[in-house]
């Protein structure tokens, strides 16, 4: 695939997902709703719609493409999978945990309007997922929707994605072995990139063999994602990167760029894109731009 | 319904869905789960094992046995509503929003631990309420988990409890009146009790009219709690609350009870009380535990 190709049509997923988070996350309330408050409906925006790159959306859309699902279904949940995603930055960024101010340029949720409205802010974005996967426009069989809620609160929840930023917690305490650093990135980014795999076979309704290989995939490319972001963290600049790089020496957290050097994190990337190239190869030609996303997901410049 | 068995069977529901809440989160990980990390379980249990009087579900579970619902399921929806509830209380004690220290004469889970460990609790409680819902030992129509799935987002996320919450806040840099009071409890508290009855018919699969039914007694119970809540901050001792007393005056927030007086709220109550008797009187003896209930919400001491 040609990287002109594959950047544009990663960007028409970022921009279709940023456009239904926009219409979801509009200032009229639902005939259900009493009203959406003003000054939370506004920080949930500007944590959603905040210009990131979407890689798990498209991660959704591109799964369930390979098995020809419901294209809008698949938007539907792929918006509430970005609901997660967005809701643990801004929990992330909170001064009690990573105390960041600035996330993609701008100022991070708390900086910009207050703590507790950050708090709540991401408590409703995470509740929102739920809310899109269940409701009525999102026409899937009702045991898909089922799963869907099974398995994104399995991936996001203290086995997944908060488990791993717990753990996280822990290793500004004491020194995590390789082991135990392996675990907690399988927790806290490799779930939510999972789900996003196996959230689009399920939403396309694949068989089981597939939804399978799809979670493989989705596992690799977890792996694939955190150690070129630790890489980055290690090499690039923080004006490169949008958020502020270094993090890690400087909190003495080890990773296993710090570990094994750049050139092992190199070559394992390599092979971790072999590994996903190799997984998809039953699907020919149709898994063009997800083979793309693996690669694109390992060797990325910010 | 005499006032000892109506304890005795509040207790044995509380003591139910004490038991359950603690044999879902124990420290074995499920098969499906990496680990489940030591210091965030033990915050989650802390903020939820915490002997609170378990109104919510036992709402659920009457109104489940109304109309002949399967006990079991009823009881882990119960164990799901608990979990939200639960999670609110811990981000609201949080500095960034209420700052309290002490809860149901405990330390709060941000004492106890830390604030890091308290935000990361409370996003993992409300995801877990999820995946109780949609889990397979629930046994429930998949059709009745979504609907359940999308009334718990919805009761609790931005157009109800965390909206609620966010009006909250807004009440103490400006007054609000009537009008905004009453929209604000319905969605900071009345929302989640309205669910408790809802889903109690939903999971007990009752008929439209019913569940319709249910949902009104809900809002009546709510707004009864609400009112006995605001009543007892005006009026009561913080050791008979077991919590901080004079909290709404002490922050110039405006209440009902506070604008209306003790004895205006009195009468209302019972007002209320009267309207959620009249709406169960189709149900007749069958009703009486939920009918003493609503009574109890509006007249407990603490």
């Amino acid at each position: 695939m040609r990287e002109r190709d594959f950047l544009d049509r990663l960007e028409g997923h970022a921009d279709a997902v940023q456009a239904l988070l926009g219409a979801l996350l509009s200032g009229d309330a639902r005939p259900d709703e009493t009203v959406r408050p003003e000054r939370l409906l506004a920080a949930m925006r500007h944590g959603v719609l905040n210009g990131g790159k979407r890689m798990r959306p498209a991660l959704v859309v591109e799964c369930a493409a390979l098995f020809e699902g419901d294209a809008d279904a698949a938007l539907r949940v792929a918006a509430a999978l970005e609901c997660i995603h967005c809701y643990s930055l801004i929990h992330d960024d909170l001064p009690a945990m990573d105390n960041d101010d600035v996330r993609r340029g701008q100022p991070t949720v708390h900086r910009k309007f207050d703590e507790a409205t950050a708090i709540l802010a991401g408590d409703s974005l995470l509740t929102y997922a739920f809310d899109i996967i269940a409701a009525p426009e999102t026409r899937l069989p009702d045991a898909t929707k089922v799963a869907l809620t099974l398995a994104l609160a399995r991936g996001s929840g203290i086995g997944g994605m908060a488990g791993g930023q717990a753990l996280d917690l822990e290793a500004e305490t004491r020194e995590l072995d390789e082991d135990e650093i392996t675990r907690l990135q399988r927790m806290k980014t490799g779930a939510l990139i999972r789900f996003a795999c196996e959230a689009g076979a399920l939403a396309a309704g694949a068989a089981d063999e597939d939804r399978q290989r799809l979670v493989r995939f989705g596992e690799i490319v977890g792996l694939a994602f955190q150690l070129r972001d630790d890489l980055l963290d290690l090499t690039a600049d923080s004006t490169t990167l949008g958020k502020a790089a270094g993090k890690d020496a400087a909190r003495g957290k080890k990773t296993l760029p710090s570990i094994h050097g750049i050139q092992w994190t190199q070559s394992r990337l390599a092979g971790l894109i072999e590994d996903a190239t190799a997984l998809l190869a039953p699907y020919g030609d149709r898994a063009a731009m997800l083979t793309a996303l693996a690669s694109y997901v390992a060797t990325r410049k910010n």
